[in-house]
């Protein structure tokens, strides 16, 4: 990582605002929430014999899926009001629910309903173009024979391994009722934090680095702009923890005893990310006090350095005055060895200051 | 928003105090409270199928109301002991509760009654002219039937996208009963601290720019200033969560199961509204720090400037001394190279003494 | 509040040390508990009908107060170890109580016995001529038909309001039960926490306002003599709520359902206390910073001072140290032109310096 | 106190290290835990009649006070491996307490076995000598009719009181069971701590009038010193507290309803030390603040006089050189006045700069 | 401890990164646990009357001793996936907690299942050459008859005397039941962190000294390392205290009465480490505010030396500049005092001057 890479990054934090995001998570403007021009729907009808996917151009196809035979995976990358109404009516979901789902900057939460569960968290990933962390929020669905997830936009997601599982006859997620897959979802999205964490780690230390060898003045901006990324982490991973606690809870049964403990390794994973990134903190923090310590030390140079000057330059400027002065009588101007004496003593009383400073410890 | 903006908006709190506010909460200054001229009284008497409102010339008028066979809403706008005496009375409402209703900055707080709920909270707006926060202090009494609403001033509250809802036949607030016009005032409020949040953020990103640009010295006090803001904040956030978390909790079944669910969604607001300030106060303590940063760079600099023009100039100042002293015997003075080799001392000496100074990193 | 004030009020916290009573809460100096020599026994039975007061010249004489058909309140004030030892065993007090009662500086406590509640805590109240807060020890002892107040000394308590309502044949203590009476007692106390802090709000506000102007250089000691008296307040606030909290779950079923409806409103009571203490703490912490930024700002403006006259003075001395060097052969001696260009020299460059300085951002 | 006593304390604490034991809490040393050559075995046997001392030249003497038919408090102090097996076997011990008699560094704790109660605590003390917290190890076995402690070393504890209270017929700790002298046994202890926290209050406040009235030097040192002294009490205060609230549990009925009651006492006692340590604690970092605000003004006003010289300086230096030129025209050389001028201008313009300067807020 | 050691230690910080681990704690890299090339596997057979070693060349040959009449400790150094898989199919152990013994970085952690429990955790050692901590994680499955432990490297473990142990016929781990060699190997895990505080504590005594002498300029930046390390004993201090916790509610009956004060005598001990390594923590605080303050001091004087030695340079540079100008008329320039008199002015007025500043405090 250049440096040129890590003043682009900053600059961009400067300049771009990107990660001012965090200002605008607003309820009230659900009503600012844009309608997407156009959705991708897919469907995975699947169990432990067939894997049939489906590509549908728009809602109204989705609606069979409602009495499938199979256990349904129904994905749909983009929102618009419309679909998301109609999908929940057709599903039978809460309007409540319907307006989560629309919502923008909601922290992430989980409700149970009779006959679902519904959840909301965010997949991060990380924009190693211009560095900074990227959210994108995810409704989830789980039904007892379907999952739908509801993707705010379309082109990315965490699920890439998990559609190469489905299409494996032998995978755990074929040969488990749906709750499983419900499982996989989290558990994607979970690692994915870990990804993201890698990097910024790495990027925590290239600051570490900078600092230790001096090499950059905007570090403490970068430091401050870190310590920001790390209260977007904190923001998704706590209460994504207590989401996987009230799950664990099983309250409704939503889930058999084999897929707990799978959950139970979610909860793992998503401790260990809490851990993590308090560390991360607290690594940020040392590197702050490292830092201001190091600014300290250079302003305590500077002033040393004026203060030895100022002592060496004085008895000069003193001496140099008086035998400068234009009086009629002055001793020792005619003295043949005056001069010489003089230049002695502008030597050694700088060098005895100096001294005297020093053995009383005040340099 | 311009500089003048900003520097008013600092003038008026170093100034005009209103901030201060937080000072005076005091409850043994119940008997500070003033009786309003004129208190503004309107009633909405609906169902289903009829909306029927009134305004009120004396709070006698209201008594019929209490045996309406109607869902009513009465508002009143602006504090007068006596009324509110007769008030509580016609309903039958504690006299502590009379107390708190014409207490003067009360902690938001709940307390559950045979036959209704009491809540006083604050609703909060944004001054825009001179840049605070507002609170007006309402009390909310929910009975069986009837909601009654005591606002410390007229002229502003909350509620006015609720009333176009009233007016709405299929509104959810016309078809459900009492306990969801409840839900939607606490709504309602909620929503605003939101708006308030919105301007605040965006002030406080205004500052953080102003230091980022380094535009004007008094972003310290602003920072303060801003820290205080969230005082506020939390002062009404906090309360008013655990307020919900009791209602949710349904103790004494105000709310039917339909409420309740919406009753969470406020829980949800109320929490992102907590963890929204957290974040802002997290944000502020960030800009200080970047503040302090960059005064303690400044410090860093003009030392430097010092060390190194002392260095500078050292060398002139003692070999012109030296040279500049009326001794009758002084050696070179008559060497024709004498002045350039001199000179040439006062140029190296510094430089080479800066070059040593680096080389040590004492820069 | 004038200057003199003020800084008479620093002086003395400084030299009088008051505010250090914090360091002798010592329970093993119980022995050191002086009697007093003259105390004040004033008795009042009363009930709805009658009030009868009694002043009493010895101890001896409240023995038959026992008996009464009346509720009694006796109040003592000046604590003489001889006279809590007959009180204590006319009314059948523990000795444990009786220890306590002479205690020095016990945290505010409280201990339910069989037929009497005992609860020790502090009237606080603001010495306006020497500036804090005093602190005076008082034990309540609630029998069923009984109260006993101990009180450490003469003249001066909480319960002058309390006595004028107690010849009010109408007001509610005297319609109720003797827990009224000890709810009123403890109201009394709270209530002049918000006086107290009222004081103390303004004085703080007389702090900030000093150093926003830059009036008074003791600031700093200030600050740290009203973070003294807000933690006395805490250390009697935090106690006092508990020991409510512990009184409202009735278990003993001291108090009648009426009488706890009271009690939750002293407990709403000290609930703001807690929350204004805690927001005088933020409050003296945001002076703190500002304090110390403003003097950081000071430090800053010295340095720059110091930088900019060195970069003028700069030029200045070096060409008049170098043609003020008496060598026989320097140039331009005899130039006519040379003093003005040497002066322009002295001014140029000292502007260029500042001007290279400025755009890079050094000061 | 005199400055010498403060300053030896100073360095006793930098030189000798004593208070470094803080590092060496360590229980895989248990073996490191040497003999010590002779042990003082005393014991009390008594009833509400009778008292017996002994005084045993060996623990094998011990044995026969298993059977007594009195209360029994034996007394062992100086620990030796042998003997305390020997004790552990007669009176049926478990051999993990045996350990932990013997442990070094332990944490204070207690255990309740089927017949006895396990009680590890610290005697502390303050030693006048040099200045610290000493702390002894005690060992507490309180069975149905004997309690045996175990003192790390001969000559000094907390319970000279108590044995002249056993001396007396009509103590209480005659009148009642052997849980009583538990009781007391605990109460001793923690009435030393706070006779050693007096003395360490009294300490901190002559830093304090150290720091205020500017005397010494080591202040800050001593801060820290003292910062560690509460890190020892705390860290015996807080896990005694643990103990007696599990002891109030009596979840095994060792102590009877009469002696609860005074555990409870002890309880209060120790809220209160603790209260009092946190006390200390924040009055420590109070007078750090002070210091360090102390040492910051100093810092500010050397800049500020080197600020101010540096103006007076300036210009004097500045004409100085000019007219100091050797130029052979120079202007106003031959004005009779010019020196006069000249001179002004050096008064007057420092005195035109250090105005603009505090106009503009500058010093 | 040699000052080059310690700087080697800061360097090898510095350079090599050991201690930076600690961001590389990543779940989703458990792909990237490599498979060591070669395994060492032993197990013991053992009761009360036999102890019989095994060194098995694979795996394949553990099969049989699933089904040994013995207790069996099976301890395999170096992780294989192929291995850890037979051996948890042999064994019967969940594939989840396969995955965990083959993960990196995984917390400290612990899962109860039916026939076993299984442990995470981790062995501390402090690596004498490069001064930081090695953490090696070790996987224990406990089930009715066997202990399987899993080493992440061969060569190094906490187990050495608890293997001298298991040849002793009449140690306790050969006469109880295996749950009581889980407890020992529990015990010894622990017994190593104090090892290690041991240490740790021993080279943050040298810093501090290094830092009161005076002796070296990385002092901050090892208190910054040590800060880590302790951020590292906490890490796993903290969950091996949640997993002793649980273990000693005993839900599943794993451990008998006996075991179970064996467990509790480990969690004293965890204890004891948690709070030592608070207590270092705030020593290491404590040192790190030494330190500053230290490096202000030093800031302060180079401060204060260029204040006195510009007002001792003051005058004579004024004095000196005024009568070295070469006026015509220049008053007592012919005045044989005069230069006496100048002198007299140039040491006396920075007299005054000091004295003038040091009465009004201002040094
Ligand atoms: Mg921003
Ligand atoms: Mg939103
Ligand atoms: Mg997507
Ligand atoms: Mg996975
Ligand atoms: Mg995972
Ligand atoms: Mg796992
Ligand atoms: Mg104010
Ligand atoms: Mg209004
Ligand atoms: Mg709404
Ligand atoms: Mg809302
Ligand atoms: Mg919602
Ligand atoms: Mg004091
Ligand atoms: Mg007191
Ligand atoms: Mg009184
Ligand atoms: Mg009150
Ligand atoms: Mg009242
Ligand atoms: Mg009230
Ligand atoms: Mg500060
Ligand atoms: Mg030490
Ligand atoms: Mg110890
Ligand atoms: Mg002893
Ligand atoms: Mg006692
Ligand atoms: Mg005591
Ligand atoms: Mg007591
Ligand atoms: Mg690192
Ligand atoms: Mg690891
Ligand atoms: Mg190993
Ligand atoms: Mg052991
Ligand atoms: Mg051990
Ligand atoms: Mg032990
Ligand atoms: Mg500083």
């Amino acid at each position: 990582m250049g440096i040129t890479d890590t003043i682009s990054n900053t600059l961009s934090f400067l300049k771009l605002g990107e990660s001012r995001k965090i200002f605008y998570n607003n309820p009230i403007n659900n009503q600012l929430r844009q309608d997407v021009e156009h959705t991708y729907i897919k469907a995975y009808e699947y169990n432990e014999q067939e894997l049939i996917e489906h590509e549908f151009a728009s809602v109204q196809e989705c609606a069979r899926l409602k009495d499938s035979r199979y256990n349904v995976w129904l994905n749909i990358e983009g929102l618009k009001r419309d679909e998301i109404k109609f999908i929940a009516q057709t599903f039978g979901i809460n309007d409540l629910v319907e307006e989560d789902i629309s919502s923008i900057g909601h922290n992430a939460k989980m409700d149970t309903f009779e006959n679902y569960i519904y959840c909301l968290v965010y997949m991060l990933s990380y924009n190693n173009n211009r560095f900074f962390i990227e959210q994108e929020q995810i409704s989830i669905i789980c039904g007892r024979k379907f999952v739908i997830t509801f993707q705010e936009e379309h082109g990315k997601d965490a699920f890439g391994k998990l559609r190469l599982r489905l299409q494996n006859k032998d995978s755990k997620v074929r040969l488990n009722s749906i709750d499983f897959l419900f499982y996989e979802l989290l558990d994607a999205i979970v690692d994915d934090y870990f990804y993201l964490m890698d990097k910024l780690s790495m990027r925590i230390e290239t600051v570490e680095d900078e600092i230790l060898n001096n090499l950059n003045k905007r570090s403490f901006a970068k430091i401050i702009f870190y310590r920001r990324e790390m209260m977007i982490l904190r923001r998704n991973i706590y209460p994504f923890r207590d989401i996987i606690t009230v799950l664990m809870r099983n309250e409704d049964s939503f889930f058999n005893k084999r897929t707990l403990r799978y959950l139970k390794d979610v909860s793992d994973h998503i401790n260990q990310a809490r851990e993590m990134v308090e560390n991360y903190r607290e690594s940020i923090s040392n590197i702050q006090d490292l830092y201001l310590n190091q600014e300290n030390n250079k302003l305590s140079r500077s002033m040393k350095v004026t203060a030895i000057v100022t002592c060496l330059l004085a008895p000069a400027t003193v001496i140099g005055g008086i035998f400068g002065m234009n009086f009629k009588y002055i001793p020792f101007l005619n003295n043949p060895y005056a001069f010489y004496i003089a230049i002695a003593f502008m030597l050694l009383i700088p060098v005895y200051m100096i001294y005297v400073f020093k053995k009383n410890g005040w340099f």
